[in-house]
């Protein structure tokens, strides 16, 4: 592969992700310049909340930047980066090689994340390059020294107004507490996500349970004090600030279990003996239980299905969970949500926020659901849609049928504490430029597409979420 | 969700939905022109044809546009208005509700349409919000009266040189012969729906099987005689001016049964114990039974599959259907159109038209079927993707493998009968815009351009309806 | 249908399929100018090598243009000429009335590819009309006699660095022989697809059978035997130039059999006994086998599922396959492919192209399996995607999941040779255009884009498949 000699600093361009038609950009930077300060709600993430409540300074790039995200990772292994390489030895190496493989991300929304992040939060006009790697990491390490670049300092610069983490059904939410009784104002929140608890086939199911158990305070012996354990930990939830519960499961499969169905399950996972069909069936039972205590306790249920979990069993044994490559499949809502939305999806105390990695959903189930069941809103584009193409395609696809007032505003769904900014800075400029695109066209009046890019960034997640 | 103030007053502009890159609106424009006064085919749609037998005055704004609209009345549902409230209750009233609420319909194509209802077929200049709501309703009221804006006026206004209804087997089409016995001149012709009659595990089954018999005037007792009463019904409606016939199914399975399978069925269903499974085989089964007759009597086959019907049980139970929220589902159709291709497809007499409302199978099954049978018809951007976005991908995902030469050109499939202008309006843009995109990237000649845009807006409805 | 004057000439555009925004164009014409001229890397297609061991002249333009090419006869056939007509008597005939339904193609990728053919190869002024035909036919005649013709001149024309045919497992290879021993420098290597010997249930197996066991030179009566032979031929071909294998199954299923239950299969296929069920897993079976032998070999697998074969039984019967329309289906990766690729996708030493003919599968499957296996490569829009828009999406699904640099550059996939330049003349173009609208958003810089369009251009492919 020839290497062209290139200019070593780009800073970023102000109207980058905008289309270059003239009137679009025009469109798109006066739209943008309307939502850009506009506080962040972070609904939906994988932030460690310990970061928070401890504050300690974060010791060096590569553990910050390089090692905790897996879309990193990810890349640089399918280019033939064996993972050791990466996870282990110096961090100052590691960082070079990151460096040397930076082209890989050259048109992919981590490229963009990292470009911003290391512009705007790091202040490095460097490109990231071989050549550039150890003065930028130089350059990081000093800045990770400083007050400002504290865990807290960095919230409150990032301008987030309230930050969701998402959390075993077992979690006593110690850093949650920690963070409330600190007295410092930072808005962080739990959210309900009881997987661990649901996947009855799984190795591990009965250490979940008992974790379970444990912080219930009494052993889960029989499905009814399960399910009232789960009950009482949402309200534990609740208590602590979360205003969401979240589900990751392979099919969105939804259906009551008669009770004593319910009971035969649980005492046969019990036993060890549940298979994969009975962790379907009792899955898809659990749902139907959560969606009925939302209308009781008022937690947004939020669905992400469809990810082929750990797909590289190698992988998966030697470096664990989200280093297995997860692979999206095929999805379906239509028939597998009807059961669920029949029962609660037409109640007003109800909303239900679905994902889905199957974008061939979004115009054909989703937006329809979305655009007929008063419960039902549309999460923005998930994981490897999350991007500029694949907001593009989410929009295009579902506001006509949908409209955007049945979506649910963006979401960073991130592990990667410096990227919130740049992700939430990234959905507002596509926001602004598909809305830009439709006044351009005269689909939409500027003062229409006004109100629709302040809900987009702020409004809809505050509405969807109960913020 | 902040109200951001907004001039009260927008006429429609007169290049919307063209790009704004100049070369692509230049060239939109030019083409449009040359579409956009020629008459309107509309070979499938659900106008009540009583409207044009009685050519009685419509009542007033809110159950001309807003109650029969299902495309209204879904999305105010999905944010949150019960039904109740916009089907009971005092028409003014409704039309306020909907009027505050018109901000949903933004960047939709319901939008579009209406606001040209509005704009162009009452003259109303301001722009529906709550506060314009009274004097809208007052003008619409006002221009009702008159004369011109009686259904067969609005019927020549509009420039419509065939309607098309959808019709059950068993009507007698008395609203159509009345129109020709009228002396008017609009040409209003039936098209075959016999759906009700092939549903054989539906409840009410039995009584649309006695509905046929009756119109028939001999009782159904046995396959053949239903299969007589079906080519006879066929032959009637042909007499009436039909040109063609209209299949919705769940899949689009097509196989035929042995004779005495088809009996057996048959009686099964007479007895009222025909399952699902009996019916998606009583089904496939009829349509090749609908591809032969057409070979005979030269009607064209359209087949609509891929709705789940009445989603929404609860509000199925209440407000019957086309009210409890129809949801696309994944649609087959390379394997499951084989026994009929295979039989027919080749055949110069028979037309098969074919809809989708999964996108997902535009590229990858049919325009490769439209692109070797000569039978094979695609038909327009179906029902949610009837839209500016939808009518792009359509294109986009089928002109290069089965050219626009094997689409049908527009169909309106309304129940809104002043809709009707305003959705092919719609299209002829959206068409006109797409091929001066080809000509700007020096795909097109202008000359094929302007052949294309033609065919597209007339000349291939017509060809492919025998109209 | 209206016919509408249009001028005779239409010399090819320089800037066509770039957009038409000014920055767009300015970009994709700066990128393409770096390209256009790169010579041509042709690792996958269909040209029959005897036209170059032979180099004799070519006879006629129908025999050379129209009558090998299913993307022309496809679409003819589709707008209801009979294949006789076609294949059948006066080439001269059947020359007009290709040309009297070229209005077809306008707006297709074959349109393009053949107007570049007609007018760069073979300079060609006129735009081929019904009109223009005659004169047309003459002077593709009078060129194809002229020594500049010949086929080893187009190629050296062309600039084709290498040419890969695609050979059955038996096939002796004698044409890549001859054309090796002619002194000739232009290099032609084939391709190991063994396909034949892999479908048992076909009626054909016994002779496909026999055919390898003559060449291998011993009768295979057990599968170790064949299996032997399967690894004898691949060194073969490897010897006579060969880089890589491929493989066209229905579904992508992959997974050991047992040794007993493989040789158990393989004796029911000598019997005639194998079910399509028994050769679905035989198959699956193989493809383990193959990507064993490939980190053995070196030799790469492609991989081309989803293409139902000779759906139209009739005019497969009476004009043999690539006739009897190949339409594709929905096809499934992640969980197909999990036991190939556990296997074998973390091994530095192995290649996997994947094709498919469901576009769906981009996002949801291919970027994110390539996105993670050191393994996988993305091969390019196969056939029906093998268009402007088809490229267009084919990037846009991809990039940002997966990097080009995880795709495998472009092929051709040909059976017409005069086409080649075309093809890889339109990749070049969709793809410098689709960088120039990311350098234009400020998503690339130039100085990456320069690099990626080189890459893309002939880089990747030479990488990819080792050349």
């Amino acid at each position: 592969m020839t290497t062209i000699a290139r200019p070593v600093t780009r800073p970023l361009h102000e109207d980058r992700f905008f289309d270059p038609d003239p009137a679009i950009r025009r469109g798109a930077r006066a739209l943008y310049e309307e939502t850009c300060r506009l506080p962040i709600i972070a609904p939906h993430g994988h932030i460690d909340p310990q970061i928070l409540a401890e504050n300690a300074p974060f010791p060096e790039p590569t553990s910050l930047i390089v090692q905790p995200d897996h879309y990193i990772l990810r890349l640089l292994y399918a280019r033939g980066i064996p993972l050791e390489r990466l996870l282990e030895g110096d961090p100052r190496k590691v960082w070079q090689l990151f460096a040397e493989h930076y082209f890989l991300f050259h048109g992919t929304p981590t490229g963009a994340w990292l470009d911003h992040e290391l512009h705007e939060v790091f202040g490095i006009a460097e490109r990231l390059t071989g050549e550039t790697a150890g003065r930028t990491y130089d350059a990081i390490v000093e800045k990770l020294a400083s007050p400002e670049f504290r865990p807290r300092a960095l919230f409150e610069r990032f301008n987030i107004e309230v930050l969701a983490t998402t959390d075993q059904a077992s979690d006593p939410l110690d850093h949650h507490r920690a963070i409330r009784e600190s007295g410092w104002q930072g808005k962080v929140i739990p959210c309900f996500r009881p997987d661990a608890v649901f996947k009855i086939a799984a190795r591990d199911w009965p250490v979940q349970l008992d974790a379970l158990g444990r912080e219930h305070g009494a052993p889960l012996v029989d499905y009814g004090e399960f399910v009232h354990a789960l009950e009482d930990r949402r309200l534990f939830f609740k208590r602590m600030g979360a205003t969401a519960t979240d589900h990751a499961v392979l099919e969105p499969y939804t259906g009551w279990l008669s009770p004593d169905d319910a009971e035969v399950l649980f005492q046969q996972a019990r036993q060890g003996e549940a298979s994969r069909a009975d962790e379907r069936r009792f899955e898809g039972h659990l749902l139907m239980e959560m969606a009925r205590m939302s209308l009781e306790d008022g937690l947004v249920m939020q669905l992400h299905p469809g990810a082929f979990r750990n797909h590289n069993q190698s992988l998966f044994e030697r470096f664990g969970p989200d280093r297995g490559g997860d692979i999206p499949v095929a999805t379906e809502f239509t028939r597998n949500l009807r059961p669920l939305l029949n029962a609660y999806g037409n109640d007003p105390r109800f909303t239900l926020v679905l994902f889905t990695l199957d974008e061939s959903t979004y115009s054909r189930e989703l937006a329809p659901l979305a655009g007929h069941y008063p419960a039902v809103r549309l999460g923005p584009p998930w994981w490897f849609h999350d991007s500029l193409e694949g907001m593009r395609r989410f929009r295009e696809r579902t506001t006509e049928t949908a409209s955007i007032y049945k979506t649910a505003g963006f979401n960073d769904d991130t592990r990667a504490f410096c990227s919130i900014p740049a992700r939430h800075d990234l959905a507002r400029r596509v926001d602004a430029n598909f809305l830009a695109g439709l006044v351009a066209r005269h689909v939409l009046d500027v003062s229409d597409a006004r109100r629709m890019a302040r809900a987009l960034a702020y409004d809809l997640a505050k509405e969807t979420y109960k913020l």
